[in-house]
């Protein structure tokens, strides 16, 4: 079956750039381009000239070495506030031509916090998942001063604890052929109680009181359905 | 700064809908279209009328429960043969109107292959992270059967290795706010040796024997920067 546009889309340059013009939702504030800055996404190859986003669909023409790999070109395909898709023209490792359809979204972080020595858990709905166990954590958001900063206020906002000695677990990659965001990983241990303070999307949030065996067993029977959170939990129960 | 097209697109209808119909890269063929449905999307839901993808970008009308969120409509607004992105009009679990963005695409595979009780480890040059190690592993392909299926096709083309016990070790979703997709994790021993047969994007494959006191440690000090990977390799490490 063929779409009435698709020919079009493939051969008429003028509709093309007519369609790139419009396929931004609206402009994006400056706070919300921030967003998606915080970290650096391509940390082992130098940034050309468009390392400030140009947060409108566009076209950027560079050439750059990425290891086996080369980029000639960058394109700005679709955005909304929450992520930007682009697609690169490139040279694959083996010296075929291709293109690299990729994601950028703003890093995340996720904590470990030890209260009583329990590990502070939150189940809640996910929307496209269903029910889930994880870590306390989000998003690094464009008000918040570094991946740090983020992790205490998603851990204040979820769970009402703050304050404490927090200490850096390194940072992974969720999906590393989709998207170069990471996800900073933390614990932190001597917290004070408070109110939390969830956001409109957690009005179903609950924050349960794991032992570290009870969380290694959540881990293994799939009630941590969450990778980073996962990873976390049994790096923080096993022994060094 | 006010892009040319973004108050047409906000308020411009018949342009916008022109620019949706011209939106697709291309026709899919039907196995492209295949690797995006390998799994169930949304496990905890009734799938409605368009469980059957339309790959041309366009709108549902559904009116769904899914826990504490409601979804009124959902509309394709981006597709390549590599990811699909939707927006859906929803209702939040605090009752609030919103737009939730999420993007399809296909599920994952990693295993945990023990030769001689060691892991074998994969290291490669991510065009967009850098350098990585990381468990053999990769996409669920339209080829593949089942998950299994793709797990050994990935680590029979990745390493060589084929045959052997095979044992499911659950399956995480590594990025839940903006995927459905999952990573089934995998673990096998008592493989015969083979010929790899690396695809285009892994000339630079090299293949790691490690043990699991050390496969621990790069999990700890960040060479192996994958999470799900981290995740297998800490599960299986681990006392029971």
């Amino acid at each position: 079956m063929t779409p009435p546009g698709a020919t079009l889309w493939a051969t008429d340059l003028t509709a093309r750039s007519r369609a790139a013009r419009v396929r931004a939702d609206r402009v994006l504030t400056g706070a919300e381009a921030h967003r998606f800055d915080t970290g650096d996404p391509f940390p082992r190859s130098p940034r050309p000239a468009h390392r400030m986003p140009s947060w409108l669909p566009g076209t950027t023409g560079v050439m750059e070495t990425r290891g086996p790999w080369r980029r000639h070109r960058e394109e700005q395909r679709y955005a909304t506030p929450r992520l930007v898709v682009y697609q690169d023209e490139i040279t694959l490792p083996d010296g075929q031509p291709g293109h690299y359809d990729w994601v950028r979204v703003p890093d995340l972080v996720r904590v470990a916090a030890l209260v009583d020595g329990r590990l502070l858990m939150i189940e809640q709905y996910h929307y496209l998942t269903g029910s889930m166990w994880q870590l306390p954590g989000g998003n690094v958001d464009a008000d918040d001063q570094d991946n740090e900063a983020a992790a205490r206020r998603e851990l204040a906002e979820e769970t009402g604890y703050r304050g404490g000695r927090w200490t850096p677990r390194g940072a992974v990659h969720p999906m590393p052929g989709l998207t170069p965001a990471r996800v900073h990983l933390w614990s932190a241990e001597g917290l004070t109680p408070g109110e939390p303070a969830p956001e409109s999307g957690e009005a179903d949030l609950q924050v349960r009181h794991l032992s570290l065996d009870e969380a290694v067993r959540a881990v293994r029977d799939g009630r941590i359905g969450c990778a980073s959170s996962a990873a976390l939990v049994l790096a923080v129960a096993a022994p060094r």
